[in-house]
């Protein structure tokens, strides 16, 4: 096993200028998965659902190689629902409706033929479950990445910071690392954050692309200036799934394969915003990908000497 | 001539967390000639003085190879005085005092020998006083380029239209894109404010470096990622100097030209933001220069195959 990852697998309804959706797929682990499976074919999703979920969406995920034998289906119970209605300008949103529902009590239990797994993704949940993922891990995994978020920090800072000892790569938003760190400067805030215990931090900034940080080096992503986003539902697990699918099926783990698979996480990201929830990411074609990504070789290339 | 700039020569008493200065030399003339003197030579600065402006800032340029024959000095009148406070984050900020003294009613006479200049820059001043200078060159240039701000968006925006249809380039920032055009995504802003004239779009967005549109190219440069900003005050202008010098200086002036005219500007504004007001602009080498902009190769390059 390539691969294994944790997150939600869940209903949102989302109301955006554009339109809104009744209950659709989503959760961060939805993202993830689907993501990842552009690059690596041999990943494991653990997560929990209730009766209620689509078997349709399992067999999506089982059709792009992801194997679900870690997805507990409560069946009396009802899957996780999230519903939220974005501003205007679609960088900030209100939540309209949170029903925890099979999350409330998860505990994530890591299928056996998924221990060993190479790489581990730890989706948005609490810090408590993700560090329950990492310890039941047979093998200490060559990388693991962690998503988390300001609510985290807000109500469960000791068990953040506990968890975030043990992992290699924590991806958070610009907000968030300023929020962690206590500063405002993101390249002191880098060198604070890599002090608690991830080598390696990823920093997002939406449409102003991400940064990464690892020892005294720096890269600068670019974000690719879209004509609209329609739903930004899902783009920062996308970019996370995306980045850890890449190194996953990737030979080198350096600096520049990280790079790489930034690109990577951006390009799908930038493909998910363009429709409702998960539709674009299961429309998309590897050909339809790999021109994305070289259109952020073309936005971003320049040369010092003529 | 090479280049003809137009834009306040001014004091500005500055309040940051890090402290505060007197009355300190500043205004977006000051900024642009000092940044577009690390490449070009030839220049003219056409501004308005008080008498109580000091010279020995007006010798500083001369000594850069800064014509200022066209910098009128009103004997007994005063400067153009702004002070303003920066909040904890440096991205916003309160004007304290804007007295504008001699820029009150600012005619600007462009000097004989600058009206056949090949590049004119017109720093922020108002787009009628702006078309005044464009209305005094006795050859077209080949390049005009314009900076504004949303204040003559709200108070002049037929004046400001006019202007700008006889300008190369426009240099604003995201919101004052946002708010010329009428639509959020950035790439619409382009095309819809590109009709009105500029065949060139520059949007500045601080932090998170700049974008530049040309039919249907576009480059995303970075901005450095820096330990601390002192004092953002300036950075725009020297960005915009930056920019008009290093293209005035070039042997072309096509896209991949202006790709690294925008990372020379880049690397001068993230200089002068280091300390307050001109003070660094002043005292940086042209190898800072040149090792900075190395930096911005060093922090965006990436190659999608290993």
């Amino acid at each position: 096993m390539k691969l294994a990852a944790v997150g939600s697998v869940a209903f949102d309804a989302i109301e955006t200028p554009f339109g809104k959706t009744d209950k659709i797929v989503g959760g961060a682990g939805s993202y993830i998965a689907l993501a990842s499976s552009f690059f690596v074919k041999e990943q494991s999703l653990i997560s929990v659902v209730g009766g209620d979920f689509p078997e349709t969406f399992l067999k999506q995920l089982q059709l792009k190689g992801v194997d679900i034998s870690g997805i507990e289906i409560k069946a009396g119970e009802k899957t996780f629902f999230w519903s939220g209605r974005y501003h205007t300008d679609l960088n900030s949103r209100d939540t309209l409706v949170t029903e925890l529902n099979v999350l409330a009590d998860f505990q994530p239990r890591v299928p056996e033929h998924a221990r060993q797994a190479d790489f581990l993704m730890l989706g948005n949940l609490s810090p408590a479950v993700q560090l329950s993922v990492i310890e039941q891990m047979s093998v200490r995994p060559k990388l693991i990445a962690m998503d988390t978020m300001n609510f985290w920090m807000d109500i469960a800072l000791e068990d953040l910071k506990r968890t975030i000892k043990h992992v290699d790569v924590l991806i958070i938003n610009d907000e968030e690392a300023r929020q962690l760190s206590g500063v405002y400067s993101l390249r002191k805030a880098a060198g604070i954050i890599r002090a608690m215990g991830p080598s390696i931090l990823i920093i997002k900034k939406g449409e102003h692309g991400a940064l990464l940080f690892h020892e005294a080096e720096v890269f600068y992503a670019p974000a690719l200036p879209l004509e609209e986003v329609f739903d930004p539902t899902g783009a920062g697990d996308t970019f996370a799934g995306g980045f850890m699918g890449y190194l996953a099926a990737a030979v080198n783990h350096d600096f520049e394969t990280m790079k790489r698979a930034i690109i990577a996480g951006s390009a799908l990201a930038s493909f998910c915003v363009e429709k409702f929830g998960t539709e674009r990411l299961l429309e998309i074609s590897h050909t339809d990908l790999q021109q994305r990504m070289q259109e952020f070789v073309t936005l971003s290339t320049f040369q010092l000497e003529a």
